[in-house]
């Protein structure tokens, strides 16, 4: 059996440790060759593939971001796009399977392939973990990481000044990074999208903690969004959330959170930092056991199905469950962390 | 309510985390008072205890270690041990509950105290990740953690000198941080107390990777054995493994490997570095949600049970169920790992 | 002989190893008692401070930020300020001398109270490296490592992405910390408020990268500018380097590059990160051999001087030395760094 | 001009980013080229060579161990060995020149090799800091940040179960390692080659701390001796000493110092992790500045120096001047962490 190997969708640490894993094991176990696919679903389509044996995945489980190269390119687009044309390819290049390994938008198109009759399993990749199939997945606890030692840091200039430090996070649509990063690092309050607040809410969370002494910590998703009913009857320096701009939310929010409580606010964009580099132990080892299962798949000839994370175990779930819903921060997880806010 | 908190057995990243998590729920949510325990059980049975507020706990979640100290005492020896004394103490301090943070002995010893009348609730200790009721325990993240960015290390001197590196984990009865540091750092041997090899086999692994033009690394358990039979009829060397000794378990393979291959070997003992300093954010998280959900058992007066986490959610667990036996490495996750040493 | 010590300006990493080296030095040797003075010259104004024993220090050298405060206060500004109010004030305290921790502005304001006949020896803080009467400054080198860490993690995935990645790092009047970490991780132009450059001279270092096959990495200073000659011709987007803005300039100069080089451009502005937290061992030497010197100045009265580093020894240098000049990068620091671009 | 480049000698963080400074400089100002001698002198007696190019030094700054391998081959041994037949080989390959990176034996043997007429320039390399010519070596910096890593983090550990924590650093013949990670980290005894103590001093330093409540840390140099007058008199325990062992002096010393104080304590030997793995942004531009300028020595033909680093800049000093003797901590450097044992 040859497998061809692609990483679609934002960079993610872990993704080489997935290559990796899927390599070794269909190598060792069942002798099959790989094909690496340059530039997720861009090479598959164009046929842009390169061998990719045991000694090329050397040494990836503790490397960063992708050595296949990722792109946001759609499957079905150009010319030789759609099941037909790409059918025609894996055969001329006697491709019979592809692990795809990639996000939502990823696993929908490898979802129609399947249904057209491609060989296709997936691994699930978002660092926002917000999908719904599985208990985690790899790169959310790298950036979760990152992102509550970067809190540690900005803690002790808040102290040292009697700051309050507003700090975003990645989280376009939920919340989960801040959640984790803001109990860690013991915020004074954590904002995301599942979550819209007032103003009125945040400043009273910020002088809480300030009447306290302490320097109040706000952890932001960068998908938050402002209570709308507040947002309707908003001053003027409110409409920054909503005009394009530079920088991210936090440089909205520290100037309004300043004026009205008359705390010398900072702004920090952790921005991409959270997704590059050395993956954390946790995500070597599901990202490996991950590409390993996904060899399990692709024997088995569960074409359709991704792998994903229930308590320690990896189970086969269908694209379309895996394909249900976003992930979002339940309730309950959010009110026990705001029990910490004080 | 006034709850008395302990930490008891080895240290552990994430116990501090533990501690402010129940005292910041308690008393912001239910008014409790809390009580810090000095030196585990000895502080309960002497009476050696003093306030825990609000102000005491403030940035202990990223603190190694324990600030209420530590011990090994049995609350059964000793002139004023046992159920009768213990309960006569609390009366005094006016103490209605005892949060226990402690590994299988602590936990056995709170099961009996419980048996006796005692209102006990337990947050399970193992860095070593071996209580079978939890999927995972705090501090094994950031135990491996460590290991990891070691082994990572260990790896360069490993290649440019074409040494073989041996490296001694923690893990006295079980194999969990091996297996995953093993996993997440790409050894090309991985030995555990449930898996006894003989010198062949490792020496197999070993010569194997250098064959394949790498630097072997030999990850090992402390409590590792060589295969019982083999050793019974053990060359001269091997006897070192049964004798008193400075060092560890490494310091005797790594000259035995040396010995049988001819190839360069160097053990390295990482010790007590696994278990101290600033938790991981994962480990920071699951310690914070325990101590949380302590506070619930307490105010549901759920007495003789613990916390566990299954999946994603915290669920309480009588004593009994988790002493129920050493949660060891199985079988398929072993097989799992072997399949990478190539 | 009872000592002041007060940490004036913007936080820095080592700021408390310089008071726990000062105290364990000047309690030890000298029998010293020792005055914590409340946020820089305001507590030294109002006389807002607190005893500081051997006990208040411990633990400091790891610890971020500082534990007395700090704030921008003018000594001679308000009804309690100026010399002979502080002089009143010390008189009153008991304070015998000063130990001043701060940059250019603080040392400034200590040499006026010093030329009035106050007490005073200084400790140089710079984060930007940017004293000229000493080697190193303390919080640079933690300042650099943080940097460089994120450069490194940026890499990962300009390479995944074959983006051009824009760092801005801290230096408003000097290049040194981009120097040193575009030096270390590799960096493929480094702008800098020394060297001004055009948006042609980065298109060139960028496209060349890029041709190489290569994720074009830019380290800048935030007080970097472009070229007058260029910026006087500027078109319309060049103008945002000159208005106020959210953000940092990476901000501004992602998109030009993106729209000039076709190249798809992502900015991070490293901000406070790179200021707060644990110091790097590098820091913490330093920092606590500054405090102990400190103690020496002030017993042999040598005030009105300020510790410098040169090589590997600490030397005394009169505040008017050290209040010279800006330390720019020399240019043929610069060329150096310019030949590892490509 | 064609130059070899070699490492010989222990591996070091920074090998790596001297062989890139050299060859980027090299190639991009001097249009040279470059050949990779592997395993040190062995290649270069073995004419064990591959072409170096720009391409083939990517991202290596970061990369810990060094990619051309080492030994600790002596050039003048074996049949192929001694100035003639290397000039011979060099010859044969179109050698003009060698960069050698090593520590006081490859200097030496460089020395002699260009006494005897071959064109080499020597970049000192000793992770122990030891070499008298240079003011710091690359490497040194990454050691004594791992090792203040690590004993921060026992120090945790130390706290919590009130134990006495010893830590063996490297270290051979200098206390460099154990003097700044030791007063990075706040020991209370700090144990080098260069001041031999007696088993009473250390149970002094180890009682002060723990009269003063604090868990005692004692850093050790591995090659740290008791005190000779000492030694002659010594109780048996102190023979351990002197015989051949397992694990390190921290292993011996632990029991003694348990036994005589009655504090539990607990010994950590860092070996290897100390000169492995990433190396610190400060060691990173060490040694690429150190490579550029071994450029700058080879273009000016200044055969027989090596580059030294004075204060911030970087100088060429001959030979036998950097072979004079080693660089021990001075008395003064020494009383100067003393102060601060307590």
């Amino acid at each position: 059996m040859r497998i061809g190997v692609l990483t679609s969708g934002g960079d993610c640490p872990g993704l080489n440790a997935v290559i990796r894993g899927a390599v070794l094991k269909g190598t060792a176990v069942h002798g099959q060759e790989f094909l690496g696919i340059r530039d997720g679903w861009r090479g598959l389509v164009e046929g842009d593939v390169h061998p990719l044996t045991r000694h090329d995945v050397r040494g990836l489980s503790k490397q960063g971001g992708t050595v296949l190269g990722t792109s946001r390119t759609n499957p079905f687009d150009g010319p030789h796009g759609g099941p037909e044309n790409i059918r025609a390819t894996m055969d001329r290049l006697g491709m019979d399977a592809v692990i795809a390994i990639g996000g939502e938008g990823t696993l929908a198109a490898a979802k129609r392939l399947t249904d057209a009759g491609l060989n296709i399993v997936g691994v699930p990749k978002t660092i926002d973990n917000d999908l719904d199939a599985t208990d985690y997945s790899f790169g959310f606890d790298t950036a979760v990481e990152i992102a509550t030692e970067a809190i540690d840091r900005l803690r002790t200039t808040g102290d040292s000044h009697r700051r309050c430090m507003v700090v975003e996070v990645m989280g376009r649509h939920v919340g989960w990074i801040a959640l984790h990063s803001g109990m860690a690092a013991g915020a004074h309050a954590i904002l995301m999208p599942e979550q819209p607040q007032s103003i009125d809410q945040i400043v009273k969370w910020v002088e809480s903690a300030n009447n306290r002494g302490r320097a109040p910590i706000v952890v932001v998703s960068e998908g938050f969004t402002l209570d709308t009913m507040e947002t309707a009857h908003s001053e003027k320096g409110l409409d920054a959330f909503n005009r394009p701009r530079l920088g991210g939310i936090a440089d909205v929010l520290a100037p309004i959170i300043e004026e009205r409580t008359g705390i010398e606010t900072r702004a920090t964009v952790l921005g991409h930092i959270q997704r590059g580099g050395v993956p954390s132990a946790y995500d070597r080892v599901l990202a490996t056991r991950l590409g390993m299962a996904a060899i399990d798949s692709a024997v088995a000839e569960q074409w359709g199905t991704m792998i994903a994370l229930r308590g320690t175990e990896l189970v086969h779930v269908p694209f379309q469950e895996a394909l249900g819903g976003l992930k979002t921060v339940p309730q309950d997880r959010y009110d026990e962390a705001a029990i910490l806010f004080g």
